[in-house]
């Protein structure tokens, strides 16, 4: 089965909304096991939609539209449909009540215009719009099965998950062969090398598929494949994963889809084991992307942005020797890491203390290159790591890659530290 | 003019990512005075890639592609538009240097694949990729203009403005009319509140058009005429700033595209002010912002995160008895929020201080309720002032408004100190 979304707005051609209905169907239709070939945006335009139905119905079985159904005079697609199918639309008349009950409840008078939001095509399904007024269709007329959704996300949602897809596995789906699939997270390695590593299997690829995808300091794998059942699905998932997981033994950090800052929020809960940090060039980012995690609360004491040199003397006790000078190693460098770990571990009393300084650039140097960044970890009574990174990119880049490697580095240390245990 | 956005990607198609582009795209297309009509998604599959173009081909003018050129296999944009034009593809030499040195300053191997990021259709112009390493092509051929930009944002946005709408003008835009428009940009104030301030405006629009668009903690609005030149054109878009202005004196904060934080690390960087900021509930969000600014690091000397009770009183000197007992105020409570904000200006020896201490959610509470946040503002010599915030939205939605609240009424302190200046 294929599918195709047809979002109708002139506000998403404008570029005055984000087109995330679509993500969300596609998502959805992905999970039943219906695939998506292609995604489509038209105005508020009858010519136009038309145009574009007809190259959907020559190329997918199920076309699912998203808005264009409410009160207003351009919110056509119904009549557009309809039109296209050779029906006529009728007023559904549980759903007229209850648009007249809302009105007379808010004590206001029900325009004209709002009875259009009541509409069906000529035997279509009506699907039951619980958090709005719209009345949503589906139909199947000609080999095609048509969805037609409201516009906002909160009515669009509930309406796709709770009337739509029982729909859809009633008429389209039955006999077929759901998808299942896996996300696979990894940290510390970028998307070609890792491709390069997994190469031999993504060629390979028939059943399960792979599809990595970068993204900011973290790859995701997508494993996939079709099966009678959710457990004969996982054999050949999990048994994929292992062979995986044995090329990049040190990078796969979860086998679902969640950053890295939310594995280690949940491992220090779990462990109580507790963290301070030190910022210079991330200047909060690291602790930002903690504290995003809910329940980090626990874990997070507390922390230092110190910009500044005076700030690194001041609040985390870095010798003055250490920045300035002729033979001082400067701000940026693995002695400074070092004391800067080690000082926010001790003032915060944590059994962590994360440290990062470096130039995130344009225009401040210490004689040292743009993206030179050394981070530090220190731990309650062992040793503190150092590494230096050289990375590219721009200020955002640099600074959001050096607090997702640190990020990595700590989670190494946890898990070896969990070995140990 | 009308254009049509092909984004490729069957991450796309799964609903894995939004399709950002394709809003951001539309939104500068409309700013030049060139009409989208269709956006379309397509996956990383040649056949379907093909007829997508076809299609486009039949309704456009121009056809414009994000993603599909990085490294990897089915990165295949490129590849499929040379073979639909009759063009062959070669190695850009200046981009494989960019992308060998790269790889060299890493101190890693180039995988062979990087190369293809290199590539350029015969006889297309190269668009520069600022933030990357995929190289953009823009091309011209019977009658059709052809852009193709990579995938990632932070990617895409620079090589469209600098170098893709320059290409536009200088070939698809001759002739026409152009359009200028001004960004202003507002704070401190909501969407729907600003367009009740500005509804008769916006009603009589007809030149210059005017039109709002809602952004987390800001509002933007964007005025646009056609105009013959550009100083013909200021004049118009000058004029209704000043109404605008007249209307909402305590808002608009800039007149171009800039956030907040800007702004404010402008003014202190020019006026040799210095900042220090504490932040609990934010949790370095707050100065993550600023520090996102190039050249922040004259005007932040540092700050403290404090996410706990512990870390309030450790690290800035907060009473014990504001935070616990029966009759303490609590670590939510404008008592802690001044203590936080006159502290960590001394602590920084800054000029001003800043500070948050709120409820984000989920989960916490010390018996008030998810969104109560309390901001200070300390000034060396000046009288600290608070305010009480009642945010709706999730722990994101509150975090982020937290923090631009703060910097709202940061500005406006600036600003009136200027006054007295």
């Amino acid at each position: 089965m294929k599918a195709e979304i047809i979002a109708v707005g002139t506000e998403l051609l404008l570029g005055q909304i984000v087109n995330t209905n679509a993500q969300f169907l596609s998502k959805e239709l992905a999970a039943i096991g219906i695939d998506v070939y292609f995604q489509t945006v038209v105005g508020d335009n009858a010519l136009r939609m038309k145009q574009s139905i007809e190259t959907a119905q020559s190329r997918a079985d199920i076309i699912i539209f998203s808005g264009g159904i409410g009160p207003t005079q351009d919110d056509i697609t119904k009549d557009v449909v309809a039109e296209l199918l050779g029906r006529e639309l009728h007023i559904e008349q549980r759903s007229l009540d209850k648009i007249e009950q809302m009105f007379t409840s808010r004590g206001t008078l029900m325009t004209e215009n709002n009875k259009r939001q009541a509409t069906l095509i000529e035997g279509a399904t009506p699907l039951t719009n619980e958090t709005g007024l719209a009345l949503g269709n589906a139909i199947f007329q000609d080999d095609h099965y048509y969805i037609i959704l409201p516009g906002p996300p909160k009515e669009l949602k509930p309406m796709f998950s709770n009337h739509a897809v029982p729909w859809l596995q009633q008429h389209a789906l039955t006999g077929e062969m759901p998808i299942y699939s896996k996300m696979l997270k990894f940290a510390g390695i970028g998307e070609s090398m890792l491709e390069d590593k997994l190469k031999d299997l993504i060629s390979a690829q028939t059943d399960p598929t792979i599809a990595p995808y970068a993204g900011e300091g973290e790859v995701t794998v997508r494993i996939s494949t079709k099966a009678g059942s959710e457990s004969e699905a996982m054999v050949k998932l999990n048994e994929l994963e292992v062979q995986i997981q044995q090329r990049l033994p040190e990078h796969l950090y979860a086998s679902h889809d969640i950053p890295i800052e939310h594995v280690i929020v949940e491992m220090m809960a779990d462990r109580e084991l507790t963290l301070g940090a030190a910022e210079s060039c991330t200047g909060g980012l690291l602790m930002e992307l903690l504290t995003s995690i809910p329940g980090s609360g626990t874990m997070l004491r507390g922390g230092i942005v110190c910009y500044t040199n005076e700030m690194k003397e001041k609040l985390l006790n870095v010798p003055h020797a250490y920045l300035e000078g002729e033979d001082a190693p400067g701000a940026v460098s693995p002695e400074v890491a070092k004391v800067l770990a080690e000082q926010v571990r001790m003032i915060t009393d944590a059994d962590y203390g994360l440290a990062v300084t470096g130039v995130a650039g344009p225009g401040y140097s210490e004689r040292k290159k743009v993206g030179l960044v050394y981070i530090g970890i220190a731990e309650r009574g062992g040793e503190t790591e150092i590494h230096e990174l050289n990375l590219s990119g721009n200020r955002e880049t640099i600074r959001i890659r050096s607090a997702k490697t640190l990020l990595y580095r700590l989670w190494r240390k946890l898990v070896e530290n969990e070995k140990l245990d």
